[in-house]
């Protein structure tokens, strides 16, 4: 193993400390977790009472396991986690997960008791993610130690460090059955007193399981070293982050979330910008994101073309365009006589394309479909918008016709978003985003995207 | 008719110049939107064909209609609309509905035709809605002027006044669709060569059937008597608004759309500031705080609780109510220890509260029912927001006790917004709305909503 995080990534032995029988339990959904995802190497269990759990032998101490395992989870209240971890570094293991809260966010005791788990990390030369913190997945190795019950979690090629386990949790449960993304590395910190970002992010920058990297973060453990690894990474690949703790109620909840203290948001803000971050605000739009990363390529440029069903969403996503720094460029000549030729003489045709009366005229599948293709074909033209108008009444096209032309012009992001009948969206979403082509309910939501992409690309192309 | 725009939402008799027996046609549409919201008055239809249309008998011209009819729907042509409008006013009819595009928003020889009807609308004191608009709504009176197939409109307490007819068509078929709030009149102007904003403003100030108003408009006609109206209307009723051609992109689309030009915009911000009106940015924000406004009370103050399964989201939520003006307050020491009571010792709860552990050792439903109601209980406490995780695997609660408890603390609105699975959020949304809780799926738009809600109250409230 090449990384130091390899063991994390690419385990070949785990042992879970505080496995159990019981369905529910913590210490039960990571094996059943481990198992739904195919983890291919050696799975240790360890429980006092013996016995087996879902069809796997149980060892009753840690005493019992064979020495050198890669890995060891260890899923047990706060104050029997220290001599835990002792007893497994006595067998040999050097990594850990460490999964309870109760530390240093909770209060005195606790922070004594984590910085006894420090100083087991000190003299031992140990590694750790957490405590506090609900695991981290790497699914090109088939391997979770998340204690949440997710299953089988869709791999794929965007990746996400956080703060703590919540992209490993139900934040993942909703993009396994909402969204049609799936992930690559995820990794959670918890209260950090080890294994933390820079590292992780070193780790991701060379990984060729890694096209995009999201970051949520309370706080930076070690700036600097920050800094200088994500001024590499984010030349070619795009970084996002949120970063939670920003305002005076934001950092008291931080305090009582991780235990970590927010630095002075102007100095955080000046960093990410420094080292080529794309920074965001909201939590969705880390979600969002990821979609766009795994389905589109990052926008050449800034100019958009969008085709609206209403004039009036065409007035107020231009405002929203310069509000996000997206152009709405004129499109050349030739394109704009494509559109109005297949519209009605009483619509002047331009960018933005208000796309109504042509689609009542040929259908909304030829209307849409030859919009596009003309926009799409213009040189001014970076990236192209659709608000797709749905109803069965006034006709449903076959969808097909997008992932077409998403294929032809592969390096301008076609975007979906809609209008209509709800139910009709929510068809066209599941028929194109498996073939390749994202989809967002709110308007606005296509564009704020694509803001944040050509923020990623301008940081790729930054002057060194 | 007490008030000079009675006509339009309440008339007793109806003619539709322009009326087709082709289906898909808005001549034929708007019939069927007609007979299906259950008008009651009389429908007259004209078309030069005769014969009749889904069972009505039509007359050959205008010249043949009886006289005196309350409103006239003319779905031609832009250049056969002014003859239309004359042959009608020969029939004693005051009140018009002008659907045709082609006007001064296309060419100059729209703006000619646009002008002749300006002078027909001068020389004979009749009143015009458009031209260029998808027409209006009346649920209270059962009735529609909107040529797009909308059938039966969900009856409510919001009213739109919109620069177009996009209240009447596409956005309304996703509320039909998507929500489970209704409307009660909506509006809209198009290019408004008569009947405007100010008007509208004063009859739904005064409408029994209107609870809150919600706005867009490209450009303001009257600025002074919407200015005087708008005063008046927002001590009693919230009124929220969206402007639209506010960027150089933006108006430049306004003026393809609706010949409308956009004023200076710090000049309309300031005017709606002292009107008392509400401004948002997001077109979807019309459409959620219109739910919002259907479901719950304005909350009393700015002092907000909310409980998420992460811990993460607590910081970011907290971090977001900073941003909105909203209070993320501490509560009362009782309230407090019933938090902790509940929770695991290695939580330390608080506002806002960190919800998965009680969830874990308690269920979801009595966790989350026991927060709520503790923190609706407590007097620092106006409005409360539930993170609910929702996965079939942590168990499913009956969520009727939302219900109870929304009707319980009726003065303090309860706004839900979910992580975890999408089809367990999505059952909670059917259950939940139509007994009047509203759900987002966003986690920031209960936030965003409430954060307009509660300026609607600062507004309400401002000094004299």
């Amino acid at each position: 193993m090449k990384h130091r995080l390899s063991a994390y990534f690419e385990p070949e032995s785990v042992a879970v400390i505080g496995a159990s029988n019981t369905a529910g339990k913590p210490g039960n959904d990571v094996i059943r977790n481990i198992l739904a995802n195919g983890f291919e190497g050696k799975l240790y269990l360890v429980n006092p009472k013996g016995g087996d759990i879902l069809g796997l032998p149980v060892h009753p101490s840690i005493e019992s396991l064979p020495d050198g395992i890669d890995l060891g989870i260890i899923i047990l209240p706060a104050k029997e986690t220290p001599e835990a971890v002792r007893q497994c570094v006595h067998k040999g293991i050097k990594h850990f997960v460490l999964a309870a809260g109760g530390f240093a966010e909770y209060d005195e005791y606790g922070a004594q008791i984590q910085q006894e788990l420090t100083d087991i990390i000190r003299e031992n030369g140990i590694r750790v993610i957490g405590p506090n913190t609900s695991g981290h997945t790497s699914t090109p190795h088939h391997f979770t130690s998340t204690f949440f019950p997710l299953g089988k979690i869709r791999r794929g090629k965007v990746s996400y460090i956080a703060q703590t386990g919540n992209f490993a949790t139900h934040s993942m449960k909703y993009i396994l059955t909402g969204e049609h993304f799936g992930v690559s590395r995820v990794i959670g910190f918890g209260n950090k007193i080890d294994v933390e970002e820079s590292e992780a992010l070193a780790y991701l920058a060379d990984d060729p399981e890694t096209d995009a990297i999201l970051i949520y973060l309370e706080s930076i453990k070690r700036p600097r070293e920050f800094l200088e690894v994500a001024k590499k990474v984010t030349r070619i690949k795009p970084v996002v982050m949120l970063k939670g703790g920003v305002t005076e109620a934001g950092k008291h909840a931080a305090v009582a979330h991780t235990a970590t203290m927010a630095a002075e948001d102007r100095l955080v803000d000046g960093m990410l910008r420094q080292a080529g971050i794309v920074r965001i605000w909201d939590y969705t739009h880390l979600i969002l994101a990821g979609k766009a990363f795994s389905m589109i390529p990052l926008p050449k440029g800034n100019r958009v073309s969008f085709m609206a069903p209403s004039g009036a969403m065409l007035v107020v996503l231009a405002d929203l365009c310069a509000r996000l720094g997206l152009e709405v460029p004129d499109v050349e000549p030739a394109t704009r006589q494509k559109l109005q030729d297949m519209s009605p003489s009483y619509i002047r045709m331009r960018n933005p394309v208000d796309i109504w009366p042509a689609a009542y005229m040929h259908g909304v599948e030829i209307a849409y479909r030859d919009a596009m293709e003309a926009v799409l074909q213009d040189p001014n033209i970076d990236a192209v918008i659709p608000v797709l108008m749905l109803t069965k009444d006034t006709g449903i096209p076959s969808y097909n016709f997008i992932v077409e032309l998403a294929r032809k012009y592969p390096e301008k992001p076609i975007v979906i978003t809609f209008s209509g009948d709800k139910q009709c969206m929510e068809d066209c979403k599941a028929f194109v985003e498996p073939r390749g082509v994202p989809t967002f309910f709110e308007i606005e939501q296509p564009f704020e995207v694509l803001s944040i992409l050509y923020r990623c690309r301008l940081a790729m192309n930054r002057p060194r």
